[in-house]
């Protein structure tokens, strides 16, 4: 039964497990602090020879998908729902990777926000009753995002300290009434903040209010403080956006997360090491950091309450270009053990 | 509660009511048979001076919910969840409008489907109680369609007699456990099906066999004959795409739904007087046809029991140039008085 309370804050009693999970990613990304987490590590960008930076995507979108069903032991056929998106136009990556698998199919766009969206609607599919077995996935692919929202990769942009790198990779869960560790013990879907930033080369500044937005309504309407929680992990804000996340807490809402505060653009990569800027960002960033590290941490019981804040900058080449400033929305997932 | 009939058909025993709806469309929609029917007609493609075709696709967006929310003597402040998307890159139509409504918003994409996506699930949104009001909309523009699909409108390019003309329009629902009609009476979330169709003009025909086998599923499942609607209503086929239904019904289901079949993109413009080849096409078509003629007929009881399939073509411009197919997809919604 979901229990509503606020208006947007859902939680759920039936406590949907996340049975199984896959983590795939490119190369660069298996050489950050996470690569041995990851469940299948490519060397080349192509992924395969052949493939298109986009049918790369959708190639490791699928993959991610086979390997949390075979965790799962179930197949496809088990999967009553799936829910995925991506940040490409059309959502190709995710429409030509489930093509093939025959699933029920609701396709979503939350930009970066995508997997907290699909896992906190596959969660609430399970939770109604509309799924014994719902699946939720996304992917992002460096050098296709690259072309699509910036400039092709043989121009050879210089990149500003503010800019994060999409990660090529892409996760998958497979959610069910399993009663079995982790779970998802409440959802809240949220609403579009702008704060006007049109720098398509600062994302972290533009999702951080919405961040923001959506950890105070959370906090207030289910009556808890950031110390509730092991780990307030936000989706992709990197580290300009994580400063201003924190900054903007203390100084709107008199909160201080930052005892708890982790970023998954921010853990993705060594930036020491790796010349990332401000760090990862893209559907995948979120997607395979929560499919590796973290769950494998709530399952191990290292740690057991994570508050997953996905965040998305509903950015547009076309309106960024017509002067449009760039919507940031977050939801937001209670994962336990 | 929701009755899970077979694998992906939901029977809501709720009966989730659409308590309010708006239709704002173009001026040639407005020439159209259904004129008389849409809430605004505009003349202008750009809506208002000073706006980009983007800006005006938002604009009639954002102008059908305040006509729904209107209707169902309701503010933006009562809807719990607003479910949304349209065709632009990163379904910035809904974004935009949806920004300045402050609505927790879940995004979607199911090309020229997601009308029945938005309305089915904003329906069980309602039946599981996520949401005492949910709302859905969509739209599309003729203009900002063209200049991202196929070529710069000022290019001239010819169109083949297969290709359908996006509808600019934009249509909205307010649904709320209300008990009064129309109502939505059970909810199938379709398939990716994918027959090889290559051609970006012939949308049609990439349509068809996801909405025959949703079609062919939901009756299966439900053990109905197409008899027992007193239509079937298809997204935007056109009259293309409409044949092939009707042939791929009869030869690979042996069902006949001819006597019963309508669609969207057939009657909002008169193939005679208005040149528009295969008929409309866009999120816009079954939106706008959606929120006039038939919401208005259940209500008035003229009709008691119609079976609106939305059809989308998850076309995607880069894809096509890298020479995929287009894969398509169906879902249905059934809505009664």
């Amino acid at each position: 039964m979901i229990d509503k309370k606020g208006r947007a804050l859902y939680v759920l009693t039936e406590k949907p497990s996340i049975i199984g999970w896959g983590a795939v990613v490119g190369k660069f990304e298996g050489e950050g602090p996470l690569g041995g987490g990851f469940d299948k590590i490519y060397n080349s960008d192509l992924i395969e020879s052949g493939l298109t930076w986009e049918a790369a995507e959708s190639h490791i979108h699928s993959e991610a998908i086979d390997i949390a069903l075979k965790k799962s032991s179930l197949t496809k056929n088990d999967i009553d729902l799936c829910l995925s998106g991506d940040l490409l136009n059309q959502c190709v990556a995710s429409a030509y990777s489930i093509r093939a698998k025959k699933m029920p199919y609701i396709g979503l766009y939350g930009a970066c926000s995508t997997m907290a969206l699909s896992l906190g609607l596959a969660a609430i599919a399970v939770e109604s009753g509309c799924a014994c077995n719902s699946l939720c996935a996304t992917s992002s692919h460096f050098c296709s995002a690259e072309r699509q929202f910036r400039f092709p990769l043989e121009y050879g942009g210089v990149r500003p300290p503010t800019a994060q790198r999409t990660v090529t990779g892409s996760g998958a869960m497979v959610l069910s009434k399993h009663s079995s560790k982790p779970y998802v013990n409440a959802v809240m879907i949220g609403k579009i903040e702008d704060y006007g930033i049109t720098d398509a080369n600062n994302m972290g500044a533009a999702m951080a209010p919405a961040a923001a937005l959506t950890i105070n309504e959370f906090l207030t309407q289910a009556k808890l403080s950031p110390m509730d929680f092991d780990m307030i992990l936000t989706g992709d804000l990197g580290s300009v956006g994580s400063d201003l996340l924190k900054e903007l807490l203390q100084s709107k809402y008199k909160l201080d997360i930052s005892n708890v505060h982790r970023d998954c653009g921010i853990m993705i990569y060594d930036s020491e090491v790796q010349d990332v800027h401000a760090g990862g960002s893209g559907c995948g960033c979120s997607a395979v950091v929560l499919c590796s590290e973290i769950l494998n941490s709530l399952m191990q019981g290292n740690i057991s309450s994570v508050l997953f804040v996905g965040t998305g900058a509903l950015m547009s080449t076309t309106m960024s270009q017509q002067g449009e400033s760039i919507p940031g929305i977050a939801h937001a997932v209670w994962l336990k053990n």
